[in-house]
C-alpha cells in the first residue's frame, strides 16, 4: 500500500521500484555523458548500457545481447517491428494479427490496410478470449509478410499459445512478433530455443520507467530502423541513447527474473484470493477471459447492470485504483474491444473491472479490496435502472458453462 | 567544475539540472500512475504533463500549448516532422535541406531519395558556414513538400537566417521545419509571430534528460503521425506518457527562459575569452563557421596539422571533455561532413575540436582549459609528421580573409 491507497492498476503501468530508481540516479546528474563521446564522461555510460542489454537479454532468456534493441516504449517497438517487416519483405502485401491486440498494432495495421494497400487478417477469439486458431492456420500463406500476436492480453491476462503460433507462422514463411508488454516479466521466457522472431516490451509495466522499451530481433533477422539518423543501437535505432531509462529497465529486468516465482506463486495466490471473494460475494458478475491461462497478476471481473467508470469512480473515493481495461482506450463510451471481441453481452462488458495486482501488492490490501467490493457494486446497482429491470436478485445465469 | 573534471561538451549533452531532476522524482515512485487512468495515481499526472506544455511553449514562443508535442527527442521530432509532411502532400516528391544537418536529417532524407524516390536538394554553404542563399532559392518550388534547415549548427554553432529561410519556403508553398536542437535555449525564439512551421527540440540538450524531446506543430498545419497506436498527444504520438521527462523538459525549459541573459553575455563572454585565448596561445590554428553569427555557447576550433582524438585524449588526460564534433558521427577516421562542407582543408579539418559551454560553466573552469590548450597541441604537433613536413613553426596563413 502507498500513501495514496491500494494501487491494483500494474497493467496500465508501475511503481518504478525504488533500487530501480536509484541505479538510475547517477546517470542524470552525474555519469551524464554521451555514451558516443570520447572522454570520460561518456565512457562509463557505454558500459551501463551494455550491462542493462544483458538484463534485458537475461529475462527474455535470449541467446546473444545484441538482439536487443532499446527503444523509447512498447507501442515504438510494436511500430518498428511490424513496419521494418513490410519494408524488408516488399512484395509480401499480408498481415496477420488478431482481434484483441493492443492499439499500438490495431491503429498501425488500419492504417496499412487503410493507406498502403496491405490485407490485414485479424484473427477471432471464442467467448474465453482464446485465438481461433483454425482461422489462423487459415490466414497463413506466402503473401503474409509478418504476425504479430500478443503473448497475452493486457485486459484479461489470457495468454495465447505464442510458440506454436510462431511455429506455424515460421513454416509458412512468415516473420513472427509478439507484443509481450504484460507478459515480459511476469511468466518465464526462453527466446533463444523459441521460434519468435521479434518481441516487444515496454519498461514503465515492469517497474521501470516511462519512455523507454525495448525490442527484440532475433539474430539473422532482416531488420530496418525505423527512426534514422546516428549508429546508435548499431545503426537499428537512431538518437542518443536513454542512458537512466535503459540503466532502469537493466536494473527492473534483473529484479523482475528475481521475483519470478514470486510473481507466480504469492502474487497469483492473492489475485486467485480476491477474485474468489469477489465471485463468492457478489452477485451476477464472473470471470473474463480464460481463468485456466492467464497473467499470473491479473484479474477481469464483469460486473452485470452497472457501469464500469462508476465503479472505478467509487473505488477511487475509497482509495483503491483499478480500470475498466485498457488506459489506452480510456474516453470511449463503448466497451472495450476485448470485450467485444468475446461476445461478452454489453450488460456485463460496461462493468468490466480489472484489477492487476504486482509484487508489491500485499495481503492487507487484497483483504481491504475484498472487504469493498461488494458494497460498492451493490449500492451502484441499486441505483441502476437496468439492474431493477433485470429483476435483481436473480439467479446467476452464467455467460459461460 | 563536476568532481570528474571540466565539462565542455554541451552541445553532445548536458548534465541534468539538480533542480530538474528534483521535479522528475515524484513522477518515478509517486505520483508513477498513467495519465489515461481513472484513479488519483493517474490525475495528477496529467496535470503535470499540461504544466509542462506549457514551459516549453514559452520558451518556444509559440501562440498555444497544443502547437507542443512531446517525443523521445530530437531524431523521432526530426524523422516525424518530415515523414507527416511527406505522407500529408503526397504528390510534392522534393525535399530541401543543407549538407551540414544533423544525420537526423541527412540519413533520413539519403533513405528517401535512394528507396523512395524523392528528389533532395541538399543546399551548400560557404567557408564561414553560410548558406548559400541564391542556391536555395533556386530550389524551392512547387514540388518541394518540405525545408528542413536547421536553426544552428552542432559542429560550429553557426546560425543561419530562420526566418528569411521560412519566408522564402512559404512563399513558395513548402512546410517549413527546422531542426532547432542546438539553439532552442541558448537563443531566444518567438515563433507566434514567426513563418516557421514546425521545430524539433531536445531534452538533453539543455539540461533535461535524454529520452525526451518535443516537435512544435504550427496550428492548422496538416499533421500525421509516426507512432501510430492510443490517442496519447491529441492522436499526434501514440504511446504511454513519459512523464517523468515530459516534467523534466518543462522543468529545463523553465530554467532555459530564465538563464537566456547569463546564456547570451556571461557564458558568451567565457566562450569568447577561451576562443581568444587559444588564437593568441596557439600558432596555426583558427575558428570554424561564422564567428560573427554563432550560438553564445560554442567555439569550434581547428588545430592544423594534428589529430582531434589524439587532443581529446590529451585533454581528457587532463579532465577536460571536449569533443571533435558531432558525437553522433563518432567513430568515423574521416573529418567530418560539416568541415568537408565549409572546405576546410583536410590538414586543419582533421584537427577541429568544439568546445560548448554551458550556464554551469565557470571562469575558473576557462583558465584552467587555456592554461592546459597550448601544451596540448605543441605535444602533439612535436610527434606529427605532417607538422614537421609543414616545416613548424611557420607563420599562420589564414584559410579565411
Amino acid at each position: 500500500m502507498t500513501a495514496q491507497g491500494i494501487y491494483l492498476d500494474n497493467n496500465a503501468t508501475t511503481r518504478v521500484d525504488p533500487d530501480v530508481l536509484a541505479e538510475m540516479l547517477p546517470l542524470f546528474t552525474e555519469q551524464f555523458g554521451n555514451p558516443s563521446s570520447m572522454h570520460g564522461f561518456g565512457a562509463a555510460v557505454g558500459g551501463k548500457i551494455e550491462w542493462a542489454r544483458k538484463q534485458v537479454q537475461a529475462l527474455l532468456g535470449a541467446a546473444h545481447d545484441s538482439e536487443i534493441v532499446f527503444t523509447s516504449g512498447g507501442t515504438e517497438s510494436d511500430n518498428t517491428a511490424i513496419l521494418s517487416t513490410l519494408e524488408a519483405y516488399p512484395k509480401k502485401k499480408s498481415i496477420v494479427t488478431s482481434v484483441v491486440e493492443h492499439p499500438a498494432v490495431l491503429a498501425l495495421c488500419d492504417y496499412l490496410e487503410k493507406k498502403r494497400g496491405y490485407t490485414v487478417h485479424r484473427i477471432g477469439v471464442d467467448n474465453r478470449g482464446n485465438l481461433d486458431l483454425d482461422a489462423y492456420k487459415a490466414a497463413l500463406g506466402p503473401d503474409v509478410a509478418i504476425v504479430s500476436i500478443m503473448w497475452a492480453n493486457n485486459e484479461t491476462g489470457t495468454i495465447f499459445p505464442i510458440e506454436e503460433l510462431a511455429q506455424l507462422a515460421k513454416a509458412a514463411g512468415a516473420v513472427f512478433h509478439t507484443d509481450a508488454v504484460q507478459a515480459v516479466g511476469k511468466i518465464p521466457m526462453t527466446l533463444a530455443t523459441s521460434a519468435v522472431d521479434m518481441l516487444s516490451l515496454s519498461g514503465h509495466k515492469l517497474h521501470a520507467p516511462k519512455g523507454i522499451g525495448a525490442l527484440y530481433v532475433k539474430r539473422g533477422l532482416r531488420f530496418r530502423p525505423m527512426l534514422r539518423g546516428g549508429h546508435q543501437e548499431r545503426s537499428r535505432r537512431a538518437g542518443t541513447e536513454n542512458a537512466p531509462g535503459i540503466v532502469g529497465l537493466g536494473a527492473a529486468a534483473q529484479l523482475a527474473l528475481m521475483h519470478m516465482t514470486d510473481e507466480n506463486t504469492r502474487v497469483k495466490a492473492l489475485r486467485d484470493k480476491l477474485e474468489q471473494a469477489i465471485l463468492a460475494a457478489v452477485p451476477n458478475c464472473f470471470v473474463t477471459g480464460n481463468p485456466a491461462n492467464r497473467l499470473p497478476n491479473t484479474c477481469n471481473v464483469a460486473f452485470e447492470y452497472i457501469e464500469g467508470e462508476a465503479i472505478l469512480l467509487l473505488l477511487n473515493e475509497a482509495d483503491i485504483a483499478a480500470s475498466s481495461g485498457s488506459a489506452c482506450t480510456s474516453g470511449s463510451l463503448e466497451p472495450s474491444h476485448v470485450m467485444r471481441a468475446m461476445g461478452v453481452p454489453y450488460t456485463a462488458a460496461h462493468g468490466a473491472t480489472r484489477f492487476s495486482l504486482s509484487r508489491e501488492t500485499t495481503e492487507e490490501e487484497i483483504d481491504r479490496v475484498i472487504a469493498v467490493v461488494p458494497g460498492i457494486i451493490a449500492k451502484l446497482r441499486s441505483l441502476s435502472p437496468y439492474w431493477s429491470q433485470a429483476g435483481a436478485p436473480k439467479e446467476f445465469a452464467p455467460v459461460y458453462s
